[in-house]
C-alpha cells in the first residue's frame, strides 16, 4: 500500500510521502472523501462518507453502489484533503496552501457478504461519531438491505503535506510587502437538538466527534 | 451549463439543484476544488486551486499542466463540497451530513493565449485572496512560463445541499435517544508573519479572504 502507482513518478515531489503512518492519519480525521471513477468513459467525482478498516476503505452511499453493481469491480480514486492556511507571499508565483492530503488508488467491489457490511456499516457509523453504533436503536433487517456499501481495498497511496511559512525569492524579502500565513481550521461547534427531541443530553458520540475532527 | 449529465438522471434526488446560481455560489466560496480526470484508464482526483470566470474554470497547477498537455483536450470532473453539520439521528440509517456540493463536468485545455492566461492567474490569484493581485510584485516572465493553468469549460453542472435535522422513522421519536445536528464550520482565522517580514499591518486581502470564505 506504500508503494506510489506509476503515474504518480512523473512528479518528484519534496511534499509526497508514501508512509502507512501519514496516510492513516489524514485519512482518519476526515470528514468525507472525494471519491473518482469512471461511468461512460467520463470521470465523476463525489463527496462521500467513509471509515477506514486496515487497509480497506468502505464507503457508503446508494448512489454509487447502483452504478458500481453492474461491473464487478471498477479502479476508483479516494482523496482526503485537510485545508490548514494559506500562505501568502510577496509574489502571486510563491504563493500556496498548506494542505494534507492523502490520494489512494484501488478497485471499488459492492460489500455483499452480510457479515462485512454490517462492519463496514458499523465503521462508517463511527467514523463520523465514535461510537454512535451502540447508542442508536438496531438496524432493521429491511435498512440493511436498502443500503449500499462498496470496499475499496488500497492498491497503491500517497500523501501530500505542506506546511510552513511563504517561501519567497531572496530579491523579494526587501519589498514592502506583507507576507505570512493565514490559518484555516475546522471546527465542530454547538449541537442543535433535533425536532420531537425527549433526551437533553448530548451523547458522549458528540464529544468524541469533537476530539477526532477539530483541529 | 445547467442541464444535468445523462449519467446523473440515474438518480432523482430532491437534493439537486441545476440553477446557476446555486452552483455559482458553491463554486466561489469554496478553497479549493477536486479534480477527476482519467490517466492511463485509472482515475486520478486531485486537490486544486481554482477561480471561476462566468462559465469557464481555471485550474492551476504544474503537475495536471504536463499530463494534460499530451493530450489536446480531456474529460474531467471539477468537485467543491462545504460540510455544514453532522446530522445524527435516532437510527444509524438516518444518519447524514449537511453539505453544499456542485459537480461539474467539462473538458480540461491547456491555457496557451498570453492574455486568457494572464486574466487566468489574477482570478486564481484573487479567488483565495481578494485583491491580492494588486498587493504584490507584479509576474515575471520567467514566471509566467512555468506557470500551468488549465481551463474546464462548463459542459453540465449539479448541485447538492442538504439542510436541516435528522428525519427520523415516526415510531423512533419516541426512543430515549437523543437527535440533532453538529454545527460544522471552517474559519480562516488568525494570521501568522512570515520571516524577514518588514510590513507589520497585514493587507486588505486577507480579510477580505475571511469575509468571502468563513461560514
Amino acid at each position: 500500500m506504500t508503494t506510489p502507482p506509476n503515474h504518480a513518478k512523473v512528479r518528484v515531489s519534496k511534499r509526497a510521502h508514501y508512509d502507512q503512518e501519514t496516510i492513516h492519519g489524514i485519512l482518519d480525521c476526515g470528514l468525507v472523501a472525494h471519491v473518482g471513477f469512471v461511468l461512460d468513459d467520463r470521470p465523476m467525482v463525489i463527496p462521500m462518507a467513509y471509515a477506514r478498516d486496515g487497509d480497506i476503505l468502505y464507503i457508503h452511499g446508494a448512489k454509487a453502489a447502483r452504478i458500481i453493481k453492474k461491473n464487478k469491480s471498477v479502479p476508483a480514486c479516494l482523496t482526503v484533503t485537510h485545508i490548514d492556511g494559506l500562505v501568502v507571499a510577496r509574489s502571486a508565483f510563491h504563493h500556496s496552501v498548506n494542505y494534507r492530503s492523502a490520494v489512494i488508488h484501488g478497485h471499488l467491489r459492492d460489500v455483499t457478504d452480510p457479515e462485512e457490511k454490517e462492519r463496514a456499516l458499523v465503521l462508517v457509523t463511527n467514523h463520523l461519531l465514535p461510537g454512535r453504533w451502540d447508542e442508536v436503536r438496531p438496524m432493521t433487517e429491511k435498512e440493511f438491505k436498502s443500503t449500499g456499501v462498496l470496499a475499496l481495498e488500497i492498491e497503491a497511496a500517497s500523501a501530500k503535506i505542506r506546511t510552513g511559512p511563504p517561501v519567497d525569492d531572496d530579491e523579494d524579502y526587501d519589498l514592502s510587502v506583507w507576507a505570512g500565513v493565514i490559518g484555516v481550521t475546522q471546527t465542530l461547534g454547538e449541537t442543535e437538538n433535533g425536532p420531537r427531541n425527549i433526551v437533553d443530553d448530548v451523547p458522549p458520540s458528540i464529544e468524541a466527534a469533537r476530539q477526532r475532527f477539530n483541529d
